[in-house]
């Protein structure tokens, strides 16, 4: 049994993460924070949690997790993770940071993009961006992961195949997201957050500035060894979870035939548990994958246009946040990377 | 290992029995019948399946029930599970109809209420209703098992205490049941099931005609040893999945306070795993236990009417259907009766 | 023309009253309140009015009152109305109240279900309680209407012919009632309240508690002669418009058949326009009443039990709030009871 | 008065060309055909039109035409209506088909993407694609009015002040756009239309092949003179109405500012009622125009990609079917051409 603890436990994520945690044949919960709860069981703030054997909440405590803790998630608000951070890892204790604290490899251009100077550095430097498919190796050694964002890794592992072969125009690329709205998480509350506000609307939101426009650039730039700049625009869809990612761009060499495009990407993901390709000209639903770790993505050829057109889904809860992280905790620990990862959907 | 069949494996009731088995400590899914998609692997009809092993579909013969299956789930069509049982029974191999062939013991009242004949009056006799929470021991010892009807478990539960304990008038019972569209399965197509007619709104149907009315009340008369009359009224609610069963009934002997009502049910379910009761004056929401086999049950005394109100959830999906067919699974095979449905709720 | 004031018009009632006034052909919108959007035109909080002529918003004064208005339309929190409704009513300005502060007539009930005290009870005597179904000669000559409770509105239309009639024992009567969210309006901000948590799921709440039981209560009295004790439950559909209440209340005298209940929905409803009793057997949908003033009835008698089920269908906002609000305005200014309110239903 | 005929009322845009008439100051609704109601009122298709002063349901006659319109609205499936417009048109009665028949210049790229022969060349060439934005006068004195797709609609009100004044490379242009379900109408049954199949999921469909597609390029090479190559996909929202189009081009000249982009828009569209330029920096809900002729519109620059974003919507029922139809109606007849389309979303 691996002991692990959850700072930032009353979020969406954080409540994600104990759902996959309950039944994983390892891992077992022993620490549960969250300042808001303190005392008190985390069913009463889900009571989707009832019946199930879980501590009570606490604040959080460095002493706490010395003594009851082999692995941290860290799931809290802006800045939350890099104050503890380093006091964790001195007391060799592996983490994994599900929000943005480690993301961002330039204190620069985390500090533009969230407000706040990154106070280390260091760890910066560190942490692996932790997307297992493209960095399984580093991340099974890392000390320190960065979970990629929801966003992010959806449209990273949507056009990863075709930036790192070369075959698209790193200038090109837009990427057209629609999440679902628990993405926005559980703690801010306010009139377009209400149920009648969203219900039976779509829009757009964060045009040209929302902040994992960074995050994808600077993966596109580790993959090509280029210079990506990205047009991403995310919207918010009246559903609970999921996101797809419409991935266009340009090629750089000849245009690709439907059937040679969707021969690289089934190749490239062939060894990938999580990542589907689906059969040549099959679009992914998004809630094929709710409540999993899987991707499943579709590749279609706009050869009149010399465009492809990539879409990507997955659970932004899941392969978005929680599930990746447990899939990363997997690879940290030495586990079999899918264990306790691998119930299907709830569908419909 | 048990190797299990599922008979009717590509409806909603189907998936989700392949749902939970496939994560199944001891079960492994060895058979997967489906007429409409033989040959083909099950993940073309729902996508998330990809990446679980699973066989093909065929279509069903006792031959290779025989060969391949140590237990059976039977998920077809009215009349679908009769045709076979026989058969299957005769071979030794136990199983679970998780339509409405088996749970009404008078063959006229089947015929009455589903339109067709019963073939086999006597295994009718022999089946045995499984709520496990009421008839635990006798489904240990069962050949074959008629899996209780969403509505129909929703509302015994939900009443079982008081109707068991001689506090309420059998015939003051009226059950106000709302049920997500998953209910009315896959297979049936018409302008009422299409996403616009049915999203922002809502309705009743079957008023005074509904199916699961005589399985109700012939529980409530095993129960109680009387001869209960009710009115039951289910309605559609936009939603994939849940029941919330409102139920009233008035006292027959004092009026209880909200104190001595709740401590009734805690009592009476003290020892159920899956059957949660609420603090007093808390209100159960049906999507904490969606996608689980869980069943909470919120508990009012409406003092000034002489009339208690129980408030009662399930997935329809989960407890009201292939939850409860693996939890009635375990009890028959000797296994713990949590074994593989311990994962909470997907939430939010 | 008659120039209305509409004092409370950034929430959702108040909004939905502007929708109804836009196409109005005798009213016009002279002045509109809002604290909070003071100086900027009402499209800024609500898109959907851009491109109609509208004032811009501002504080309340009784001064720009009686310059202004020739009728005013009162929607605010609760103690909201009473604070100014002498000063308005005094200046020969007639007015209604959307919310409830003079709905009930008792004002220690008032006090007890509202949480402050009635400073008009003079104002609560007068006040005419305004379903114009029931009290059409009433309303014509009334200076201050007192505009029904959303749910109270569905469960009164959906009782009265047999409340009046006394064909049902009023201490039977359950009012099972389920609405959209756009009920619980737009300023109080909560974590229940957002999409995530309300979407996919449905519960009960205000068990034995809720306002608008007295109301009802008190109208049936009225209707009756009698004192009814109801047991009335809401529940919250995930959708955003539109009330079913499912009301179940025992014979007093002989069973009706279905037939005869029809007969007599048919007969007392003959010449109301909004109110449209469906044919014996039909069930209402909520959605096909989305956004008007009109009701629809099913009736269903449940002659095994003794005891009928009509159900019945308005908008919350529309048959609930606005609408009634606009057919109440109507009378009170000697117009066609329909001006303005005839358009069908959104749908779907 | 002028008396309407609705050829094909039973399907989702006859019934909203119903809604929109029912209150038109002008138009009478004389005549609706639907085969499969023939002898019934549409009330029972519809019960959102109880109480609404409307013709029974027959089957089509040139006859019954000529005896009862003075103008006719066409509503059929693909081929529906150029079997009976010469015949309508030869009776001296104008018409407007809503549907596709008389959209596209071309016939045989009529016959690649709806898989018919065009039998009516000479009055496809007749036929005003009849936008009212871009070409008012046209339609003021056309005969034939082929009513524009939804998608089109969206997507070249969107990008026309772009197209026309040539600030964007017509090989660039991405659109991305989605679309509430009930643009798939009501006539197909299958089973991704079911509600639990739609529900909390999202998908792209049709992804290279739409038959929008050669209507939008068709538009913009008669708008810009030159020759457009889209990529054009579309996905499905789980919302009743609404399409939101996401627009990207490249800028062929200079990179424009937010500000310069915005002042093009809003000159561009500074007469047209029913397009609303909304402020610099603002995004378009697609409720704010539901169940309305609106079309919002929100307009980014995306300097550092040398692109733009617009962003675009409508209701697909309303701009993009039946409220367009009723705008080129009024056109057509010499009214006002807001008349009966002015009435506010319904909103929440």
């Amino acid at each position: 049994m691996i002991r692990v603890g959850i700072i930032g436990a009353a979020g969406y994520a954080g409540a994600e993460l104990i759902r996959y945690l309950a039944i994983h044949p390892v891992a077992k919960i022993a620490y549960l924070v969250s300042d808001s709860s303190e005392g008190k069981p985390i069913s009463e703030v889900y009571p989707s949690f009832l019946g199930q054997d879980l501590p009570l909440c606490e604040k959080y405590s460095i002493e706490r997790v010395k003594e009851l803790c082999d692995f941290v998630f860290t799931v809290r608000g802006n800045g939350g993770a890099m104050a503890i951070a380093r006091e964790i890892l001195d007391a060799g204790i592996k983490m994994i940071d599900v929000p943005a604290d480690f993301r961002l490899k330039d204190p620069e251009v985390f500090q533009k993009f969230y407000k706040i100077p990154h106070t280390e550095p260091e760890l910066l430097k560190e942490a692996v961006y932790a997307i297992p498919e493209l960095r399984r190796e580093q991340i099974k050694t890392a000390r320190l992961a960065a979970n990629p964002g929801c966003y992010a890794t959806c449209s990273i592992l949507s056009l990863a195949p075709l930036v790192r072969g070369g075959y698209i125009d790193l200038d090109s690329i837009i990427i057209d997201a629609k999440s679902g709205v628990s993405g926005a998480g559980r703690s801010k509350l306010s009139v377009p957050g209400l149920f009648a506000e969203t219900n039976e609307g779509f829009k757009a939101y964060g045009v040209t500035t929302h902040r994992h426009t960074p995050e994808i650039e600077q993966e596109f730039d580790s993959l090509s060894g280029g210079s990506a700049h990205i047009s991403f625009t995310p919207h918010l869809v009246p559903m609970n979870r999921g996101i797809l990612a419409t991935c266009y761009a340009t090629y750089t060499k000849e245009t690709l035939s439907g059937e040679a495009l969707h021969e690289i990407y089934a190749d490239f993901y062939k060894d990938a548990f999580f990542v589907r390709v689906l059969p040549a000209g099959a679009q992914p639903v998004s809630k094929c994958v709710s409540g999993t770790n899987f991707c499943h993505i579709g590749t279609a050829s706009d050869e009149r246009c010399n465009r492809c057109i990539i879409t990507g889904v997955i659970d932004n809860m899941g392969k978005g946040a929680a599930g990746q992280a447990v899939q990363n905790f997997n690879l940290m620990n030495g586990l079999d990377e899918t264990a306790g990862l691998t119930m299907p959907a709830v569908y419909p």
